[in-house]
């Protein structure tokens, strides 16, 4: 990580030039641009959390399964650097752990993303953040958990589809936002997620109604992001087609997903040899795990999670953070441009 | 069927009052509005189809895998009915009956629409079916295909997701649809296909660069629809999540389907007990099959093929098609001229 680049007013007042497009969820967060950048585990550090909250848009830490010196090193970081951020948890690998989730509060971040957990238990998550002084977002997946989501008093939904890279549900994006935005009738912001890498994507969320998108993948292929040469290089030169939806990542790694929830990746020799045979990866956990672990600790991409979404075909380069955030919204802006010239006033 | 209303001046001004959408389909075709009414097999018939031509939209008869009786009964009302319309065919069930395809083709279809083919093959289909004078539509699941489309001289491409209704591939809509247009560099207009049944959606299409959508799902659920009663009314109350992907329609039916195309319908008694279970079922055809046919013919919803899309969430009745063709225009206007207010000149 470099030298931390002074948020001078001139770099914030760049943003407010370019600041065309507000939305209740900008309004809400006070942030420039309707773009989120996912809290990716082992990907989104604050080097990119910081650099997508300074380009004007809303940076989330990916505490993810939540290890306490990450959230020391990385969350203290984007403390530090000010702004609007926040730190993104996955729900149900906190419910153990009720110090962990202190932790994270104990940074005072000014978001708190919660995601993938039990929908009946999603009130004492939301309701111990909100009184720590955070927005609360909460992704959903289906109609159901919006209107949960909603009831527990989340602040903004992050309604994803089953396009997204990483874990994800069944609906797909498209048809989901607006059923999301019905469902809710207003409540609250909805911002769509999944399948979503460029300005043509934010102009079609804003379309169906939606208050901005947050994207994964997208920023995982940025400079600042954590993932590895390996990753990088695999993901860039690959297609939609090159996914799958796997298990095997979390089965190895015995992490307790529910079976509702799939994760899409690249795919590689370990999800040909694994995906769908979770019982017998399970039942030889203890002789795979060690051989699997030391692979992903060489960056075997033979080997490791790629976790990344069908945008793979619209993503072919690494940039820096910034710069995605302004061309997605520079091009969103010419998009709405040149769809308003279709209709005479 | 209702006497043909007249296709008079008025209704037609009052088309071209309201098509201020116009994109490179609404161009090519000289239709009034970027919205295709999908082919679909048993359900959008002579009657739908000519609906949607004369709400200004483009009809499409659901020929399908193609009888003959049908062809002669719909494809006649259509042409006599004239306006732009045209006929839909699932390429592969043709291959072997050359006879039947020159019926189609003898009907001067203005349009004609291919999908579900073997696309080495599809040069053939292309180029007999534009020697007749037609416009050549052809559905597309992933960017390799929409290449092979255009070398084969398609003048229209559909860019169809895995949210759709009926058969499908696995890409989604989303990203699938700018993907293709990168694939395709503006050869031909592209229209998006798969969880489109309002003008949010019309508006989203047009956002990613698509120059109209094709509704399947939607249009299934209108009056002119000739889908059964059973169906119309299973599918109104129907959510999104109670939609499976399966291959047990097409075993039981004896239709030899490429196991990449799987069908979304609504779940039932018959999708939960077959469903995974392609070679048991084939085994025992001939003692199912007459069973299961029988039911289809009492409507039995329990049994029948509820082929639908993960739009069922925003389809909540039936309506006129051409009360489907107005509003998704009148809304997609709507949208656009609401987003057009975010970006200052
Ligand atoms: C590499 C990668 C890692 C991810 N890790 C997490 C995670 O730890 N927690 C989480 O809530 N979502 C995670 N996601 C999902 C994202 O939050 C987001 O929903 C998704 O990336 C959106 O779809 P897109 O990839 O098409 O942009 C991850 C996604 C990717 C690509
Ligand atoms: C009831 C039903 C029947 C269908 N039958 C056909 C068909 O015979 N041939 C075909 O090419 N597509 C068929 N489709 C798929 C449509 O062409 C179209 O791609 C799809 O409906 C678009 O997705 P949507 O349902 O979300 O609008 C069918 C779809 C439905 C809902």
């Amino acid at each position: 990580m470099g030298p931390p680049v002074p948020k001078t007013e001139t770099a914030r007042a760049e943003n407010r030039r370019r600041n065309v497009i507000s939305t209740k969820l900008t309004e809400l967060l006070g942030i420039d641009h309707p773009v989120i950048c996912a809290p990716m585990g082992s990907v989104a550090g604050a080097r990119l959390a910081t650099a997508v909250t300074r380009a004007g848009g809303l940076g989330l830490v990916g505490v993810s399964y939540g290890d306490a010196a990450f959230i020391d090193e990385h969350m203290a970081r984007a403390a530090q650097d000010g702004g609007v951020w926040g730190a993104g948890c996955v729900m149900f690998t906190f419910d153990q752990r009720p110090g962990l989730w202190d932790k994270v509060l104990g940074y005072a971040p000014p978001v708190v993303a919660l995601s993938f957990g039990d929908f009946d238990q999603i009130r004492r998550y939301v309701s111990s953040a909100a009184a720590s002084g955070a927005h609360v977002v909460v992704q959903v997946h289906d109609t159901e958990q919006a209107v949960v989501a909603v009831e527990a008093g989340a602040s903004v939904l992050v309604a994803q589809g089953a396009e997204a890279g990483g874990h994800h549900k069944t609906l797909a994006t498209l048809p989901l936002v607006p059923a999301v935005l019905d469902a809710v009738e207003g409540a609250v912001p909805v911002v769509a997620a999944g399948g979503f890498a460029d300005g043509r994507g934010l102009a079609a969320a804003l379309a169906l109604g939606a208050d901005g998108v947050m994207m994964g993948t997208r920023f995982a292929l940025t400079e600042e992001s954590l993932a590895t040469e390996g990753f990088k290089k695999t993901l860039v030169s690959a297609s939609a087609t090159d996914t799958v939806n796997t298990r095997a990542f979390d089965v190895v790694r015995g992490i307790p997903w529910d079976e509702v929830y799939q994760a899409r990746s690249v795919s590689n020799d370990f999800t040909r040899e694994w995906t769908g045979r979770d019982a017998e990866l399970a039942a030889r956990r203890a002789e795979i795990e060690p051989r699997w672990t030391a692979a992903v600790a060489r960056d075997d991409t033979s080997q490791r999670a790629l976790f990344a979404g069908e945008v793979l075909d619209l993503v072919r380069d690494v940039r820096p953070a910034a710069d995605v955030v302004h061309r997605t919204v520079t091009e969103a802006e010419d998009v709405l441009r040149r769809l308003a010239t279709r209709v005479t006033p």
